[in-house]
């Protein structure tokens, strides 16, 4: 051969070469795929067990779908928290006693701490005080058994057997059905027991849909991935109806939207709330300031749309619910939590930064917001502390019309951001908006206050600052123990719950075989 | 040839062409970015006129930069405006009167109107009512030459010429100067123009930095692409300071930090002003509440910083001077303007959402803290006027000590997130925090304002809604009168300025050479 002819035939063979090597890649990446749908396939050939259709026992499931279902009791862990808020549960009155304040007349001022993962629900219910002790002599029974209807796949199956309305108008606690709701939130609350599609197993949310002209069949499988979740992260309210025959019935107040504005003037449009005939809708008289409060629930879906992920289609899932990759098998994970958790499997799917950048961007963001919510709950605290001075001195229902209004807005608006998990991550910049917004308004409502107290003769009140929960919650005592009681009371009470009412639900539902699985406190 | 030879010969063969179908490509791109530099490269070999060091004639750099040239003509321009701000130069003071008010006592008073392109600089700062009008009988010479360090490329060249320190100490429109400073904003303000690499040429940045121990000459080309912008697009003061022999030494305020509480906390801390002795800093003061103001300029760099863009080391000329190819050569845009004028070569470069989208996603973001920023004025403005009805009620210095300072703290959070162009884009959250914050300090001091008025007597104090800038500017006129006269009067003034003062410094700046360019109105 020539010079030519051999270095000519060397580059065609070290070309074949490189080709050979991509195309063996090609195959190898191939190979993967293919394993991965011939294992997912097998996973639907191989049911161990039929599933009866919206089968509340979630350890049923376990056999079919061992790591889903794994995943799903991590939930009994407390899970991540950040950093910024601590590494366990917290009381938060405790930590901010203020909340005692804005709470007084409503149960949330007796108690309320961080939530915990899924597999807690009913427990966490069962043993708040705000659910009160049902079956003890003087123990109170203050909430309706809506209350249940987040907490336990077994909530469909008696809103099948006994009606919705009739469900909605029943009593937490009522000796009938509390050892019927014993599973917490599990397999059944989103997925279709036989084909494990996405399913929407509450009603509110298809009744929302359904009066803004939508039909949430028509969603798509991404949607439905924030969807199922939005059957309970969302602001909701107990409609009382005679007209519709509804009592404590479950209802979404989005009919004019989701945004805090929409949801308000819903709420101010409302007035044919039974036994509250001609007064917009308000969901306690407070204690302290005999504001018409409205209490907002967790619109962890409203905001969480408003904010860029949510406005870019990353579902709830995508982020809280991170795929695993096992062998062949790629998987969603079910120990629902916080995406710093995962930082590598949730963020940086589609950010290149570091998980300390991406750690510390978020706690920037929830730093931010918090710097004006605590100064939001200061400025609502003295509002409805002064309202109740300027009563005791005489102040009349004129004067204090733009006072109470202005509390109302605001109070709105503090709940609203704060009571949504996640806010200030999902929408920052909204949530910092409702939070400016909401302070606005508690000085407007102090600044209206001091003319009237002035009127009265009071020229200064003093605004005491609280060491704790127990300090705020003695403050208020005097204002709500005719109609409840003290908190001594109530938690002597529900200790007795506990150690004799509790045990009996369990040993009922344990006993009809309702209750399958053990350690769900 | 057997049929299985045959086949693995075809395979060859085929394999062989996809081989070379790939080189040929891969050549291609090869040859274009070979062409590319081999342009880059002529563009420096062709230079047709050698340009001295610091040349401040900006047309002499057209001959061997014409794209650049040309696309900086185009800043003459008022350039694109979005549909939210509107599409014409705004009169801001006539859409937001109430800045009349919260600047009643300092010049941005009499006249404020949205910033046009760089070519416009020194025309707008000598018709501007804020620089008087020197040379003209009565009228006012209100700033000192440190006004036009900003302007022009002919200032480094003055203060080479006549030493830093005196071109300072100057008065604005001084007949000596004032055909000195004729070029606007251009080539050597960021190029050194021997090698066109990206220059320093203000002392203000490079001291700031050195004050922090470190070296601007150490910053990256990227960083470079940020930092010639933040010679101006920044908060700074005028340092009046004898034991430093300083007088009207333009400073940035960084050496804390670059944050609103940072600055805040610097000139809280700084005592030295010349004449105010013992005081901390302040810029003016309120001709109706007595504040001692903090006038923010156009912190842009600062809240930049703050926002994920900045984060993440996207640089000014990246969204503001987007490349454009031409042929082989890619250059950067130097039409400097909002860029959401050219979504497709911005914003798109990393976002894969549509035009309306994007752009729909920056008004978002304006909208939300407008609202706030709107609140904040009319609190900020009532704050302004009840504080002189106290003053004017007897109120004493004791009992204006928290208002005051209320009033600062709320107008430099105000002034720091308006002030910046652009700044609910760069950093939303953030400026919704600074926003929240001003709007607090404002209601504090109007709270404290209640009481001050109420132990005076004064029940109510009406505040007007104005109309317009007119009706503002009567509104503070009997103010500030005895100290500078009336609007109408300096309006008068600035028309016999332009018409016959200006005329003979244009006319000075040709015969000496110094301006060769015509148009710059």
């Amino acid at each position: 051969m020539t010079e030519n002819k051999k270095i000519a035939t060397w580059k065609a063979w070290t070309l074949f070469v490189v080709v050979l090597a991509v195309v063996f890649g090609l195959g190898l990446f191939a190979a993967s795929m293919l394993e991965r749908r011939a294992e997912v396939v097998s996973v639907f050939n191989n049911k161990k067990v039929d599933i009866a259709p919206g089968e509340a026992h979630n350890d049923v499931f376990e056999a079919n779908y061992p790591r889903e279902f794994k995943t799903w009791t991590e939930t009994a862990e407390t899970g991540f928290r950040s950093e910024y808020n601590g590494s366990e549960a917290v009381d938060v009155l405790d930590a901010r006693p203020n909340m005692v304040i804005l709470w007084a007349g409503y149960a949330f001022a007796w108690d309320y701490t961080t939530p915990r993962g899924h597999m807690h629900a009913v427990y966490d219910i069962t043993r708040s005080l705000r659910t009160g002790s049902p079956g003890v002599e003087g123990g109170l029974t203050p909430q309706p058994s809506t209350c249940w209807t987040c907490k336990s796949p077994d909530v469909p199956r008696l809103m099948q057997e006994m009606g919705l309305k009739e469900y909605y108008a029943g009593q937490w606690g009522n000796p009938a059905w509390a050892a019927e709701v014993v599973n917490p939130i599990g397999c059944s609350d989103c997925h279709d027991a036989q084909t494990m599609d996405l399913r929407i197993s509450r009603p509110a949310l298809r009744e929302a849909f359904e009066r803004q002209g939508k039909n949430i069949e028509d969603a798509s499988l991404q949607e439905m991935r924030t969807l199922v979740c939005a059957q309970c992260h969302v602001e909701y309210y107990f409609r009382n109806n005679e007209a519709e025959d509804k009592i404590n019935y479950l209802t979404f107040p989005w009919d004019n939207g989701i945004t805090v504005e929409a949801i308000e003037e819903y709420y101010d449009s409302y007035t044919a709330e039974t036994g509250k005939e001609g007064k917009p809708y308000y969901d306690y008289i407070h204690a302290l300031s005999k504001t018409p409060i409205l209490k907002a629930q967790h619109p962890g879906y409203e905001t969480s749309q408003m904010g860029i992920h949510g406005q870019r289609g990353v579902s709830c899932a995508d982020c809280h619910m991170p795929y695993i990759s096992e062998g062949g098998v790629k998987y969603s994970d079910h120990h629902i939590q916080s995406p710093l958790a995962n930082i590598d499997r949730t963020c940086q799917v589609c950010h290149r930064e570091s998980e300390e950048t991406l750690r510390e961007n978020v706690y920037d963001r929830q730093r931010k917001n918090d710097e004006i919510r605590t100064r939001l709950e200061a400025e609502l605290a003295a509002a409805h502390i002064e309202a109740k001075t300027a009563w005791d001195n005489g102040a009349t229902e004129g004067e204090m019309k733009e006072v109470l209004s202005e509390i109302r807005k605001g109070q709105w608006r503090w709940d609203f951001a704060v009571a949504s998990h996640g806010a200030s991550f999902h929408a920052p910049q909204e949530i910092a908006r409702i939070l400016a917004g909401g302070l606005d308004h508690a000085h407007l409502a102090r600044l209206a206050l001091a003319k009237v107290l002035f009127k009265h003769g009071v020229e200064n009140v003093k605004i005491p600052v609280f060491g704790g929960k127990e300090e705020a919650q003695k403050f208020i005592e005097p204002s709500i123990a005719a109609k409840v009681g003290t908190i001594g009371q109530m938690e002597k009470n529900k200790s007795r719950f506990m150690n004799e009412v509790r045990p009996e639900w369990i040993k009922a539902a344990k006993a009809s075989g309702k209750l399958t699985m053990e350690g769900l406190e």
